[in-house]
Parts: structure tokens; C-alpha cells; sequence
């Protein structure tokens, strides 16, 4: 890399190099913040991550924002640990790696809980169903206290499902729809209740935009969801801006959170500096809120103890680890989680798709000649550069960015393992791989256009007005 | 003092002071979070404005927390300014002069303006009434754009008052009537609508109070304000607990102040640490928000551009420099202020009167044994030692503490003079003076209690209930 900035940096101490690690940071927010053209902020963050290498290098330690190297003892016992520069916050993914971020590693730095082949067999059981293909396929691999879902589920105790969305404009892509597809799925298998939060006024504080448009994107937003089949009579979809101002119990809890929350703790955690604006470094306790089932009185009837499932991409963790550290301080039960890994851009694995990048993403409202095109042109393959050499020596499914979207939309398991092993043996040309790709997304996304067609101002409002869900606890 | 600090303190840098400052600060915080004895908290207190002095002799520059000195040329120009240890923030009000507070000091470091004879005639023109005596008498001292606010009402535009109070305990001291007893009586001469903001989330932020508790609080509390005599077709009192979840304003208006308002800015205007919850961090948003009438759409019929008049102590200023600051940048009109003096202790005007401290103050809920008590032990004289020499030297009316009580409750301005020439000559004695002021508010607490008797739950409920106040804009 032309920008690699190791070459000086060896003979700076841990401080300096802390302290470069930080302007950077603030350097990459500021680019975003200020929509800079992506290459630039592309450069800004392998900066980011080359810093933050050399700092783990010379001190043995992960970067902690705010948190200076004091440890001297544990800077000069000179083990270099090996590795690691993958980088995930709730803003941004990005690492060196072609197969994408190392889960197995993430799992240890959260400390979370892999989702073994036991608890998979333990939701079979539940549920008396074969396990979705994301489980099947450790697209969700981790979890929080899944387990304890699960034996209050198997002693006739019930849960609620809570999932979200920064609707940050109307473009939806299919890598969006990964939580929601699965949470539709647990809220008929376990035959739960769900609230959706779309964080409208998270977006009003990060972007551009008004209150009023990013309400707007909220709702357009809620149509794709409410798209993905969801039971009105079990779901309740809120904007933030919107229900805030409509419900007895959700602010009530939003303070009990930011009571219990320090700045020192949300800059720690999401790196926070002090030229953010107080709502950047409040808004956690608004994203926690939802966790406790007294946010919604009239939805849950009063229940106030109900427990908590949340799935979500594990790049939301930060805000849920926070959520769990508050919640026995103020009376609630901690919510449980489901992480799933992070869709990948159609140029690789090394960041995950994202609607802001039009080339790296497949939108809903693709038509089948742009899927098409943009599979045909974009997708990272991992085949080989002639067709003779790819026949000789087969592809590489473990950075084929088709292949990888194959094992999140493909239902049929024998289909799919006959497809890694024509691909690796090199029987299946990397065309051909694409063209099953493109035959699974277009009838995937015409359908839901047209299930989207069906959703009306009349129905979105249905989904949006707080009710008593039917269910009893 | 004993505790001076000053002996050590000359050898000291600008920067070491400053962080002698800051570690003061933080001390005094803690001490009070912690709800240590007075007389700790007194020493801490006195022991900051002391090392304030000396960073301010030494510098040249008042103490900004947060902003460690870095002008060389400033720190070295050697000018001592003239000493002023008044501290005042919306938190604490101490000062080391016994005439109390120098408020014209404070008029030039808050950047406001001197309630002049001008101003006080222009609105005795406008309004076709004599003023106030709060306004006669300087008790309402300073103001920002009161001129605009006449200009407009001169042209027919009219405005609504908003004011409020934290709902600390359930007791509530004859200091705590003074904004209202003036906003009641704008309220009458300039026929406007009012809005009256119960913070209970600023007091389960600050004090060791549940959610609930805080509530209670303002409920009871908001009792003695309606009692002031409020017109309810006029008035709309709020809890933040209850308003912000039936409000579709409310929260858009907090959200969008909080955008663009950061921590640096909330460090240096209210000297929070990175170790305050991000509740408080964030709170004073929600104190600016009642200034812009779009966060009461249901109260001023979707009126969005309404001039706000806000009457309050002066130590609430801070909150609304900041409001000030942001109205502009989200499209609303800067709230004008109207500021009073600070209510004295019994003890003296070095502090202002403290519910926590029940020998400083007279309850409302007082007898009239108590008041007599009360003031004959506790209220500080300006007296001679002995009759023989208070007879030949006079009494000292700028340090004595009941005719300081007289100039805020006494309407009669011959008698007010009459009673200041008597004592001021010797005429009178300080147990003569006293008795003036127990015969004075021993009916007006009396009458207060027994309008309060007639403020049932049902009353409070309709004075907290969103409604259209009756007003045509």
C-alpha cells in the first residue's frame, strides 16, 4: 500500500503512536462526516488500521479509544500477538482479509458465545423445525445467553423479538434484509411478539438530513420490512422520532439507561470524542430502551419483566454489551442475542455491502437487468484468471463473493454443497456460478417488489400505531 | 478562612493551578453527589473559589473548565484584575460578600443586559400599569431582548412565558415563589399563554431519586405553583417524565438542539466531566427545548414561530446562552429572558436559600410559630451589637437579611423607605424590623397555604393536561 505508514512509525513510543491512532480515528469520522469521496475515506481507514496494527505491535494491546498506554509492564513484554487488523464498530467493517472478518476472533474480542452444533440442536428440539438456513450455515454465529431463552422457552415462558434499522435513506439492499429475514423466522417458529425500532432520529444526528426525511425514509423503510411478511397482529414497527413522543414508558427508560451510563463508558465503547454532538453520545440509551419490555406499556399490556431476544449483525453488539452491563443496575433482566455476520460488498469480503456505494450494492428496486449486470461486473470472484488454469486448478469459494451470497439465499443444501464442490474442482466456471446466483436474486427480489406493491400508507400506519399485540404471557 | 489555600499556591503554574482547579471542582461535585455534611461541602466550595482567585490573579483569565491556559501573552501581561470570587452556575451560588452576589459584575461576564429606567418605563407604557416592584426594585435585574419583546407586543404580536422549577423534594421555600409570583403577574398585564416545565428527569439525573419518586414530586410541587393563582385556560404545567411521551414536538425540538450542541460546549458552559452520566450530558437540551413553541403543538395550535419570553434566577442563564446560540441554527427565534437576583438564605446573601438546608429557609408549609422563629434565630442582621450603638451608628439594610425579605414582599414602597431611613438611622431595631417582615409573611404564607388547600389532584391534572390554551395568535 502506498499509504502504509509502518515505515516511520517504529520509533515512536506507545503514546505517540496512541495519539496517532486517535487523530486518525478522528480524522476518518470527520471524512465521513463530511461525505467525502469514498476512495479517500477508503485510504483514511487502511491508515487506520495499519496504525492501530503497529500500536497492538509495539504495546501488545488493542487500541482503546480514551484509553492511553499506562501499562508499562505489559507494553515492554515484547510478545507481538499475532495479527489482526480487522476493524468493526456500528459505523464501519473493514479488514485485510478476503474471506472477510475473523468471526472466530470477534467472538473472543467481544466475548460473546459461538453458536455450536448443541444449541442448534437444542432449537430443533424447541421448535420441532429444521433450523434456518442461517443457523445451519453459521450466518448467525454468535449469541448472548441464547441458552437461557431457550430453557425458559422449553418451560412454557415466553419471549419478545426486538430488531432495528438506521433508515439512513430509501435504498434498501438485499444485504439489509438478512436480520429481518431471520427474525421473521423466529417470530413464527417460537410464535413471538417483535418490535421494530427504525432509528430515524440516529440518522437525523449522524447525516444530512431533516427530522422530516429521515422520518420519511422510516416509513418507506417500514414498507421493505413489513415486505419481508411480517404477522401485524405481533409486530409493532416505531420510528424514533415518532413513538418517543407517543409512549408512556420508552423515555422513562431511555434516562434510567443514560443515568447509569458515563461519557468515559460511551467513548470507550463506540470512541466518542468530545467535538460530538450530546446526541451522538446519548443516543446509546435510545437503541438500549428497547430491550426492556416496559418501553412499550400498551404493547405488552403492562408486562414490565418480559424477556428479550435480539437479532442482529454483530456490529451492533457495542450498543447491546452496554444495554447488558446497565440492566441489572436498573431492575431489568439483560436481553439476550443472535449476531449474524456482516453481508459482504459484491467487490469482496474486506467491507460489507453498503447503500451509500451504488456498485457494491444489490437494491430491492433492481430490476433483473441490473442484478444481471451488476453481478456480471462487480461480484469478486474467486475463480481463476483463464479458463484453463481454473479447470486445472478450480476456485476459491471462500473469497467468491457469489458463492458467499449463494449460502445466504439458497435454500437447498445439497444444491449448494454440489455447487462448492464443482466451483473448487473446477468444473463450474465462475460464469456459470454467477448465472445461478443471478437465477436465485431476480425471482427472490421480484417477489418482493411485488409483496412491497401490496404494502400501503394504510398498511405501514396499521404496523406503526402502538396496540396490545395479540399474544398473552 | 483556615483553609486557605493561597500561602502555597503562588509557586504554582498556570497549568498546575488550573488542574488544582479542576481536581477542586470535581471534589465539590462529589461531595455533593455524594450528599456529604454542608459544612464539607462549604469548605470544598470555599477552597475552589479561592484556587478560582488565584488562577484568576495569576492568569489574567477567568477559570473555563476545560480549557487549560495556553495564551502565554494573557497568563504573562501581569495585570491582576480587581478580585471577584462570586461563583454562580445553575448548581451553586456562593459568594464571600454579604451584600450578596455582584450582579452587575455578572451582567458583564454573562453578556446580558441591565433592566434599566428606560426599560422599566417602556413596559409601564406598554402594559398601562405601574411595574412589578420586582421590576421597581431591581429584583429583576437583567434581561436579553426584552426591547423585542415590547417592540413586537407594541405591534400587536403577542408571546407566551415560559418558566419552570426542579422538583427536588416536596418542599418548596418562599425563595422558589419568585419567578412565579412575577411570571403570574406578566402573565395578567401582557394577557399571554404560559408554559411551566417540572424537570423530574433533571432530579433522578442529579439526586438520588426514583423515577417515580421525582414525579411525585413535581405533582405536589406543581400544587403550590397553581396556587400562585395561574389561570388555567392560560397555563400548561409539565412533567419532562410525563410530556416528552405524549408530545409530538417535544422530543423532535430536544433532538434537533442536540445535534448541535457538543460535549466541549456543555464541558465549558456547565462544567461537566467525562465522568457525568451522558443523561446529564445531554439534559440541558431538554431545558432549551420548551423555548420554541413547535414543542407544544397541541398547546399553541401549531403555532412554530412564537417569541418566548423566559423569566428565571439568573443562574439558570447558562442553559439559555445555549439555547440562544442554537435557535438560529434550527430555524426558531432566540428566546428573551427576563433575570432575577438570587433569594437569600436566612444566614445571609452569601448563598441562596437552600430547601436541603431547612435553617436557611421558610418552608411553605410553615406555621406562623415557625416563620416567627425561624426569622428572630436564624435571619442575619445588619444590626449594632448593642441598642446603645445601633442607636448611634444605625443598622446596615445592605447586609440585613430581613429587610432584604421586605424589598421582595413588601408592596408598600413609602413604608419599604420609611422602614430603611428608620433602621438605617437607629430609629429602628432589628427585633422591630424583624417583626415588620413576620407580620408580613406570616398571612401571605397563611393565604398561600389555604389557596393551596383548594388545589386538588383533579386541578393539577387540568393544569398537565395537553390542551389548546385559550389564545388566538
Amino acid at each position: 500500500m502506498a499509504d502504509s505508514p509502518n515505515c516511520d512509525l517504529k520509533s515512536l513510543s506507545p503514546l505517540q503512536l496512541f495519539e496517532r491512532v486517535t487523530e486518525q480515528g478522528e480524522k476518518v469520522r470527520a471524512l465521513k462526516a463530511g461525505k467525502a469521496p469514498k476512495d479517500e475515506i477508503d485510504a483514511a481507514v487502511r491508515m487506520l488500521l495499519s496504525l492501530k496494527l503497529s500500536y497492538k505491535t509495539t504495546t501488545g494491546q488493542d487500541y482503546q479509544a480514551g484509553l492511553p498506554p499506562t501499562d508499562l509492564a505489559l507494553i515492554n513484554n515484547g510478545t507481538t500477538k499475532e495479527e489482526d487488523d480487522d476493524f468493526v464498530d456500528p459505523w464501519t467493517v473493514q479488514t485485510s482479509n478476503a474471506k472477510g472478518v475473523d468471526y472466530d476472533k470477534l467472538i473472543v474480542r467481544f466475548g460473546s458465545t459461538k453458536i455450536d452444533t448443541d444449541l442448534i440442536n437444542r432449537i430443533e428440539r424447541a421448535i420441532g423445525q429444521k433450523p434456518h438456513r442461517f443457523l445451519r450455515r453459521g450466518i448467525f454465529f454468535s449469541h448472548r445467553d441464547m441458552d437461557q431463552i431457550l430453557h425458559a422457552y422449553e418451560n412454557k415462558k415466553s419471549f419478545y423479538l426486538y430488531t432495528g434499522r438506521g433508515p439512513s435513506s430509501q435504498a434498501m439492499h438485499v444485504g439489509h434484509l438478512i436480520p429481518f429475514i431471520f427474525t421473521k423466522w423466529l417470530q413464527e417458529v417460537f410464535d413471538v411478539p417483535l418490535v421494530i425500532q427504525l432509528t430515524d432520529d440516529e440518522k437525523y444526528l449522524w447525516k444530512d438530513l431533516t427530522t422530516e426525511k429521515a422520518y420519511e425514509y422510516a416509513k418507506e423503510n417500514a414498507k421493505d420490512i413489513i415486505a419481508c411478511g411480517f404477522d401485524v397482529n405481533k409486530t409493532f414497527i416505531f420510528s424514533d422520532l415518532d413513538y418517543l413522543g407517543s409512549s408512556m414508558g420508552f423515555y422513562k427508560n431511555i434516562v434510567k439507561v443514560q443515568k447509569h451510563v458515563t461519557f468515559n463508558q460511551v467513548k470507550g465503547i463506540f470512541g466518542f470524542t468530545d467535538s460530538d454532538c450530546i446526541g451522538k453520545i446519548s443516543f446509546p440509551a435510545i437503541q438500549a430502551a428497547p430491550s426492556f419490555s416496559s418501553s412499550f406499556p400498551q404493547i405488552f399490556n403492562g408486562k414490565e419483566d418480559l424477556q428479550c431476544l435480539i437479532p442482529c449483525a454483530i456490529d451492533q453488539d457495542p450498543y447491546f454489551r452496554m444495554t447488558r452491563d446497565v440492566a441489572p443496575r436498573i431492575g431489568y433482566p439483560k436481553p439476550a442475542l443472535l449476531h449474524s455476520v456482516f453481508f459482504p460488498a459484491l467487490q469482496g469480503a474486506q467491507t460489507k455491502m453498503s447503500a451509500s456505494d451504488p456498485n457494491s450494492s444489490i437494491f430491492l428496486t433492481d430490476t433483473p437487468k441490473q442484478i444481471k449486470t451488476k453481478i456480471n461486473k462487480h461480484a469478486f470472484s474467486g475463480g481463476r484468471d483463464t479458463i484453463e488454469e481454473h479447470r486445472k486448478y478450480g476456485g476459491n469459494c471462500d473469497v467468491d463473493v457469489s458463492f458467499m451470497y449463494l449460502t445466504f439465499f439458497l435454500e437447498d443444501d445439497d444444491r449448494l454443497e454440489q455447487l462448492k464442490q464443482a466451483y473448487t474442482s473446477g468444473e463450474l466456471l465462475t460464469g456459470e456460478l454467477k448465472k445461478v446466483l443471478i437465477e436465485t436474486l431476480q425471482p427472490m427480489i421480484a417477489a418482493h417488489q411485488e409483496r412491497r406493491k401490496q404494502v400501503t400508507d394504510e398498511v405501514v400506519k396499521q404496523f406503526m400505531t402502538p396496540r396490545k399485540l395479540a399474544f398473552e404471557f
